[in-house]
């Protein structure tokens, strides 16, 4: 058909699977294993429907002020988009229009090419030492923007902020992104660096820890004028992304600071916990600062614990891609999911290896 | 700033104002007067929020699956968005990719070319005619695509489906979208040329006939081919656009036809009664499908009307565009209000005309 001439051919990101089936346990796409705040309830359950007939506010202000708060800035350096994607996505658009590559890892969130495919943006994969971490000086060559998970996925790594602030120091001429989606699990923010760089764009969401990836809600803090060019690409693509009911809950969320705490100390544990006894298992793994651990077995492939774990309704995330097609990255669940998935994995490779 | 040569640069769309203070009568976004279904409470009630800490089904299969029923085609051509806005926002960035220009009437929903800018894609708006309406055989020429309202927003005018069929028709080497967002409220849909032509592409909103702006919902029907390359360009963008609660207040919606019928009907006959009112106060207006009125006074100025109302904080839509500058775009709202309208229109016209 000749009009598929003018269409724009992508290959989409693949998310890990949302199986419809029940009494699987679910370990596959680093959801948190606990509720939301009890005040997200509680304001769906007294929300006035017959407010739906009207649109929602543009600005999202009330969100943006509680997070501003929460964060200690400006509401006008705070941009709240449909889940972290939506924010990233539309960040890409706004500030990758350079004919020089931007430049990510290439073991990273695998949107990031999607994202630079889709807007042909031109961008070169850096290549992690065999430890997975950062070569700093790969980023410090000529380029159209720089963006970095920290930590990092699937691999759970954290760099030291003062590598990044490096890296941003070396690129003022450019847009820096760095995705701390996983950050609150442990990790270090850049969002001090704000104060010194402009050009430094720190995107979180509400997926992880605040238990929300249900809501779609995510959000970018920067310096006002950065802020300000993201706002007017969004305004330039839809109105209106957020809808009542996101940002009645968002703001329920950030308004319960003590739960927000008690959940990610309540994941710690778990995931320190699990990461001794995955040790004593035989396998090994990049220390992790997220709700996740990215290991291998230092015997069984990664395909074959990733099928055995299947067959016992065990999901967990697995990629058939170069030096890390032996990692299965493992989303840190209920201490009681977790004790499941050892208690099958201790079994398993008992049978496998005797 | 060196990092602001990268940057994409617009001007945003400019929405209808959203003000805060009450005790208003809005009647300038077309939102619907009355409130949403009940079921919709009813399932936001029964929500079970512990389920937002999981993310939501990325293909909105529930969704798509009644609106495939409602609309007697294939959930498979079914596409579901953050409202209309969205899923036209991605079906330009989807299948406007040609060198040549994609058309669109000089008067229509100005975020059309909005969206051109935003995606650099080129466009040439062809002139309606003195009554507003589509002159064919402008869209007869060599086009990278076509989009046209239908019925027209601001306007109000529906342009019969055969017309829209020989643009169709004449224009198989293209996408040819049809934007429906009023067509609920008297006008005839363009969904049975489906059957016929590839290149079509439906696209419809809850915003106004379901009342539910607020919830941010909008959906496209075309070929299962058309559909799928839609698809691979939003699976690019984000995983996720509809979040929990609006897949379930969507579902709602569309279960419960009797209501949609009912709603539908009431504003309506408002919209007929006032029409007769406004005739008698010295207005003209193209003849309205929608659930707005284009009106303009055959001697006091747009503008004018316009200061006067808001003056009373009743907010009419108005644009300072030549052609147009002196209607004012009036949605219908709740026969009270109208008649609070049509009562200050009374005195206000006698005064400035005794």
């Amino acid at each position: 058909m000749k009009w598929e001439d003018n269409v724009r051919k992508v290959v989409p990101y693949v998310a890990g699977e949302q199986p419809k089936e029940k009494n699987v346990i679910k370990l596959n796409t680093n959801e948190c294993p606990y509720p939301p705040a009890p005040g997200v309830n509680e304001v769906l359950v007294n929300m006035d429907c017959k407010e739906f007939r009207k649109y929602p506010d543009p600005d999202v202000t009330e969100l943006r002020e509680v997070l501003a708060h929460r964060y200690q800035v400006n509401p006008e350096q705070v941009f709240v988009g449909v889940g972290s994607d939506d924010v990233l996505s539309m960040a890409f658009l706004t500030y990758f229009n350079s004919d020089k590559p931007i430049l990510f890892p290439d073991i990273t969130y695998s949107f990031y090419d999607v994202w630079a495919d889709l807007y042909r943006i031109p961008y070169e994969m850096q290549k992690l030492d065999e430890n997975f971490c950062i070569v700093k000086e790969d980023y410090l060559k000529e380029n159209g923007g720089i963006i970095i998970a920290n930590p990092n996925a699937p691999t759970g790594l954290m760099t030291p902020v003062s590598v990044i602030e490096e890296i941003i120091q070396a690129n003022q001429d450019v847009v820096v992104i760095v995705d701390e989606a996983y950050v609150d699990f442990g990790g270090e923010s850049c969002l001090p660096l704000l104060k010194k760089y402009d050009n430094l764009l720190v995107v979180q969401t509400f997926s992880k820890s605040r238990s929300m990836a249900g809501m779609r809600i995510g959000f970018a803090i920067g310096n006002e004028k950065l802020i300000s060019y993201l706002n007017d690409a969004k305004f330039s693509f839809n109105s209106y992304t957020m809808n009542m009911t996101a940002i009645a809950a968002g703001v329920a969320s950030v308004k319960d600071d003590a739960y927000f705490t008690e959940t990610v100390a309540k994941v710690i544990q778990t995931r320190e916990r699990v990461k001794k006894e995955l040790h004593e298992l035989g396998f090994v793994f990049p220390d992790s600062k997220t709700n996740f651990i990215f290991a291998k077995h230092q015997t069984v492939s990664g395909q074959e614990i990733f099928d055995a774990l299947r067959n016992e309704k065990i999901y967990v995330r697995h990629w058939n891609k170069p030096r890390i097609e032996d990692y299965l990255r493992i989303s840190i669940g209920t201490d009681e999911e977790m004790d499941t998935m050892l208690g099958f994995l201790k079994s398993y490779l008992a049978q496998k290896q005797g």
